[in-house]
């Protein structure tokens, strides 16, 4: 299990009433939509990725999560990221949730893009900027 | 329309990846639940709403939205909120979603909680902390 | 209060496991989300919308809900639809949320489009497949 | 890869309009969403799970996707759904998303359910209807 200072970027999600399911604490599913609002902010702040109208994309192939403490609205988290492999057209991410002042995560998982053409859907090599950008959350990226 | 000023509390929401929509910008339905999140997480911050526990709680019956600009994430905004009317057993909320800097809102809606018991769903009178709370959101309830 | 029959158009919703909230039952803000998915799916299916490269896009400004009964996951509901007016380059939607068997809704609400250019998001007159399309959805429509 | 005869139960899903990202297509987190909602409509059809006051719940202790191809808004899938392993408090659940006559999976994952104690969240013994009905999923489980 990694520890908070493992991750060098953090990204602050609040949760939101409807985050909360039946059981009274965020659902499962909701921890991806974090892990996917994390990595694509830091992407567009960082890394020059355009959304909108940018020749090259990145989309999702695998991702993984496993769970170890609950989460409840209307708490504020972070989510811990980092870059695990840079590969041509491909980077594979490791995310933590923190709740507050916790150094252990409430959960943790990885997330694979791979990046491609927005209009034939074919891998692309990573433009420069969000290289250089990924590059800086390797573990030996600072 | 309403300025940031006509608002007596203003509640910070993140946007998502998610809410992004095919059209590249916020989807509508979003700010709703940006309403239900302001509204609930004031109501659990400042009037001991307890939404897991409690006896009473607030369920919506009437919502209304209308919109004037566009938001993208990964913006960040405001949901300003105040009360129009405050009833024995009900709440009609007013509130406005405002771009970082902007005095106009990007959208503008309401909001009416009627107050239930949990079990019988009921109408309940306002518990105490939650009328003071909701008190100091009228007009002149400073 | 309208019937089930009042509205010449159904479509059905099976609701989700995370549409249910805290309370137990489904979140006042997915009957937003169903209003949509209806509407837009009779445009994709009827109108020839494409959501994709279409010139002309349908922009959501204003939307209202009333909330009668409650919906519970796993129900399946239907979404009446019918058209209110039907202007140059906009139209309003009346929309009504029924379970299984009911007559009366358990939500009521509308919802207007205006259509609007893709790239310069200004008004524009409905294109000939989406009006006809529309007009079997008022009143005097069949 | 496993192919649509490969599960046992599929259960049908609609896609909603807010299911598509900015990209087009259905968002990879809304794949969970429908694992979820899969699993427990089966749990509570054909297993007597009570969401709302049952003394057991399953919690998702981890769970898994991997991507093949794009789901776009309005098209119907199927979620195939069986079961890897049966304990004696957990369950590991194997699913497959598939688009209309694909017999190849758009997606395949899995997600692993402990179930425990409402009040207290610690482990319980599966009750007998749960584990029968889950035992019909298992490979030689008809």
């Amino acid at each position: 299990m990694s520890s908070r200072h493992d991750y060098p970027h953090h990204h602050p999600v609040a949760t939101r009433w409807a985050d909360n399911d039946v059981y009274g604490h965020v659902n499962n599913v909701e921890y991806y939509a974090w892990f996917d609002t994390a990595i694509n902010a830091y992407l567009i702040e960082y890394g020059e990725l355009d959304i909108h109208g940018g020749e090259t994309i990145g989309l999702c192939v695998e991702s993984h999560c496993s769970y170890n403490a609950a989460v409840v609205f209307p708490e504020v988290v972070e989510v811990g990221l980092r870059v695990a492999k840079l590969g041509r057209s491909s980077v594979r991410y490791e995310l933590g949730i923190f709740r507050a002042e916790a150094q252990e995560p409430a959960a943790e998982g990885w997330f694979v893009h791979v990046f491609v053409g927005r209009e034939d859907r074919r891998p692309r090599a990573l433009p420069d900027a969000l290289r250089a950008a990924l590059a800086r959350l390797e573990p030996d990226g600072a």
